[in-house]
């Protein structure tokens, strides 16, 4: 491999973290006056506050625009952003002839505006962090650094990725080789990276940053034009992230078009058209499981990269320390209202209880009655729920969890806890709902096979705990599932669900509480989807994340040998 | 990345290999007397003989037969060499039975042993050399080398490459971060790779080691079982391979049946069943572009590495040796009867002729003229004519160029050359075919737009230089090409074709003549199949061969802080 350091300090940094995998952060996480400018923050609030109600220009103002369907989950008032409604064909026309001379520019040089381009976005991060909570419903603390610090961190090593992977191989070689009685004939070699065309990255409503730039940032890297087609409800987080770098790539002497960004409607949906298009070389894809398989049926032999949906599982067995679980469970439910993909949706447990470390065990009952407790504990808290729980993105959500409830009462669910809004310190108006626990029996109901989007959690009572191991790993083997979380003291089982969900492809956290959210997943550090299941193909991020994305032409002639 | 070499001396050199560019071959190219004991070369020779008409048992003489259509292209005789006819459903549920356990051995240790594998199949190579001789239809040379040393050393390239991928992440790391104002929380966190599954492996007809050597190595280096489906004209090659790999396996303590056989006929063929057997994890596709693009649509979201067919293209637009550029290109187009996926197909000439060294001009009447005359020149030294051409792989391919010849007068293209059969000094009976040479004109006939398998020309006259630029390039990127061949002295015209082709995706060679085949492709240095152009995607070798033939699985759990 060709020497990878020295471009830039940061991604130095960033280089060495992806192969310890130990922490590390690129940016700053907390948006506290500890450790900004009051301007700063003052003036990113005041920048998304004067894009309301505007034309968002990225490129003319005389396009024709459309108003997105952004209405903020927190005020309940519509953004009335108008964003420009670009001609398709166009667009990727331009995508192409930018395409032609960012692959004239040197790898190298192209990673280092990948990074400064990183940083110029997180000059932007009150301003992006309040789009966010607009649009996607989180809470102000979470907006900022899980959609700012830590989705650049993604975006910073991706391009690491990136880089590592385009210095592979050498730029030239020289080679030697006598054929029979000849001389030897000596070879001059030359490999180029060739991008592969316009990257199509669609963006999901609540959390579209930390998907979004990883993929913008490998394609960029790696030479192809990106088309962003954010969620038609959360397409201002995705704007701003554009403009910044369409701006930064003008100022360095780059086409812009290199960033475009279009936008649809829920009534006229473009995706399908996109996809569908010529000019569309690789697809980057967050979004429902429904149509990302509609995607992954379309993309041909075009490298296509998806994040869809998985059921996410936590298996109770045993505990040392039943209470730091308890807390530890809640708050993971609790967590931006489950709506991230990393939330657990299902929790199962032996029916005849849970060990403690004292010998005790408590039952499945008391555990499910514990539980509920924890959520009802944190949902009274005001200030404390609305910086966990933030707001619920979609109307649907709520729609969902009342079908839910009522399902339930039919098929004779235990309904443990209902869904009641919860009373958001930052807007009454705010639209809040706590989770819904339901208890179930394996045998007696259906197996649940598909993810239910929201604060949904189902208790299951299983037989033993051999049958909880096989339902949970076995559901994210063939529905798909991102993320497993297990409790248990037993060193044995702990071995049989390391293999078990290894082999299902959930990520596996063992007795973890304390101060880290459950499913907190570090850049650098933690594998986000595995490959191995339907959820999805697109690692963030290990060499897979990357393949494709480039290609190498090669020619060779012959020199004078040495 | 982790350290890689010390597994063994070859891997090292090897890995050195990829990295350099430079010449480098693990194997023996020669299957001259110099270099073996006379009862190496004989008793591999009599082990092919002893195979003919007889039972190939790999597994289970108590197993269905099935006669393979083998005919030697030497001597028209059926080999009449029954193989196992095995039950897809119980070779699958076997090969998923060996990947668990073959999954529980250390990557270094299986990487070491695919090493070994290798060794131990050049060890039969002069068995595996007639193997090839009688069915693919190569001369001894050819036979030896490309299908021997050459062969394997794409597979040695390819286990490097497996062994680089899979030692991209550590097995495990550490990882402090604080939460808050809450003590930090370290994580143990541990990367496992996890194989996909069955990889089938469909080998070609005329060249079945060369390809199917990296994709068999590859996908066994990262865990996966492999089931190989030889052409049913072209079986006893990989036959042998088969059977030598599940040796090497039992014989170091693993289940042989990580690498399977299983063979169809043209009147029954199960690759459409083999693809959409549920058991199916990855696919490897050598052969026919239809074919080919039905396993592109239908392999959903499977890693599916492919190459099929395409039109390879020489420019000559000018030269400083034209004696030396006239032998160059007879030869290639008579290497193996131009049975080779890097054979040229189409020679692309200015009507107004090629610029000579000393100021003259040759017209493309009398080029014409002259590829013909070395064409007749080689075909009439029979010993010579029997090393280069070998024999026609399958008669077919004769009538095919009947068919094209007939096609000629109709369309009015030039006869140049018609095809005749050439003396081979081996056998009287071979199948043989000197190449077809036909002229055509651009404005006045309809262009290629697909691979004609086998010995046939097109010099093809344009307007000018640039006309024969944009043809060769627009062609190999819209339908396929593998390779490209440029004579030109002006630096200018020089570089415009690189940058063509490059965007073409079809690997160019400028002014090569001399004693190496200008269609030569060495492991460890030249890429072949781009991924640019329809002509497939398995590039040998960089690292998206990998990418897919594992994936990782994650786990982690808080450890007490240091």
């Amino acid at each position: 491999m060709q020497e990878v350091s020295g471009i830039d300090p940061l991604l130095d940094e960033a280089l060495a973290a992806i192969v310890s995998r130990a922490s590390f952060s690129g940016f700053q996480e907390s948006g506290s006056r500890r450790f900004h400018e009051a301007s700063k923050i003052e003036g990113g609030k005041r920048r998304f506050e004067q894009a309301l109600g505007q034309p968002f220009v990225l490129r003319s103002s005389d396009s024709g625009f459309m108003t997105a369907e952004e209405v903020s989950p927190f005020t309940g008032e519509p953004l009335g952003i108008r964003y420009e409604d670009e001609d398709i064909d166009a667009l990727y026309s331009r995508a192409d002839t930018a395409m032609r001379s960012w692959a004239k520019v040197p790898p190298s040089e192209r990673v280092k505006l990948c990074v400064d381009l990183l940083r110029d976005i997180d000059a932007c991060g009150f301003e992006i962090a309040h789009a966010v909570m607009h649009t996607a419903g989180q809470s102000f603390p979470m907006a900022f650094a899980g959609s700012g610090a830590n989705a650049l961190d993604r975006g910073l090593e991706a391009v690491a990725w990136a880089w590592r992977e385009m210095s592979a191989l050498p730029e030239t070689a020289r080679w030697s080789k006598a054929f029979g009685k000849g001389e030897p004939v000596t070879l001059e070699k030359k490999y180029r990276i060739v991008p592969r065309g316009a990257a199509l990255v669609f963006c999901c409503a609540s959390y579209p940053t930390w998907n979004g730039y990883p993929a913008m940032f490998a394609n960029l890297a790696c030479g192809n034009p990106v088309v962003v087609k954010p969620h038609p409800t959360a397409v201002l987080p995705m704007a701003i992230a554009v403009r910044v770098m369409r701006e930064g790539l003008e100022r360095n002497g780059h086409d812009p078009d290199l960033v475009q960004m279009i936008i649809d409607s829920t009534a006229q949906p473009k995706g399908k058209v996109l996809i569908e298009h010529p000019g569309t070389a690789i697809i980057d894809f967050t979004g429902s499981a429904r149509f990302g398989s509609w995607v992954e049926r379309n993309a041909g032999d075009r490298p296509c990269f998806t994040e869809t949906s998985g059921i996410n599982s936590v298996i109770v067995e045993s505990t040392d320390d039943y209470d730091a679980m308890l807390d530890a469970l809640a708050n993971t439910l609790c967590l931006f209202s489950a709506q991230m993909c990393t939330s657990p949706q299902t929790f199962h447990v032996p029916a005849s209880g849970i060990r403690c470390a004292d010998g005790s065990t408590v039952s499945a009952d008391a555990f499910e009655r514990a539980l509920v407790e924890r959520i009802d504990r944190l949902a009274e808290n005001s200030p404390r729920a609305s910086s966990v729980m933030g707001c619920i993105q979609s109307p649907g959500t709520l729609e969902l969890l009342q079908d839910w409830e009522q399902r339930a009462k039919k098929e004779h669910y235990r309904v443990l806890r209902k869904s009641v809004p919860y009373e958001n310190a930052d807007d009454s108006r705010a639209r809040t709902a706590t989770p819904l626990v339901l208890g179930m029996d394996p045998e007696r109901h259906e197996p649940i096979t598909e993810e239910i989007f929201g604060p949904v959690a189902f208790v299951i009572r299983h037989p033993d705990r051999d049958a909880a191991l096989a339902l949970a790993s076995e559901t994210a083997r063939r529905y798909g599932g991102l993320t497993s979380f297990l409790y248990s003291t037993d060193d044995h089982y702990v071995d049989l669900a390391i293999e078990a969900f290894a082999w299902a492809g959930a990520a596996l956290t063992c007795n973890l509480s304390g101060s880290m959210p459950l499913n907190f997943s570090a850049a650098y550090s933690d594998l986000h989807v595995s490959g191995l299941n339907p959820a999805g193909n697109a690692t963030l991020a290990e060499p897979t994340f990357i393949a494709g994305r480039f290609r190498y032409a090669q020619h060779r002639r012959p020199v004078g040998n040495p």
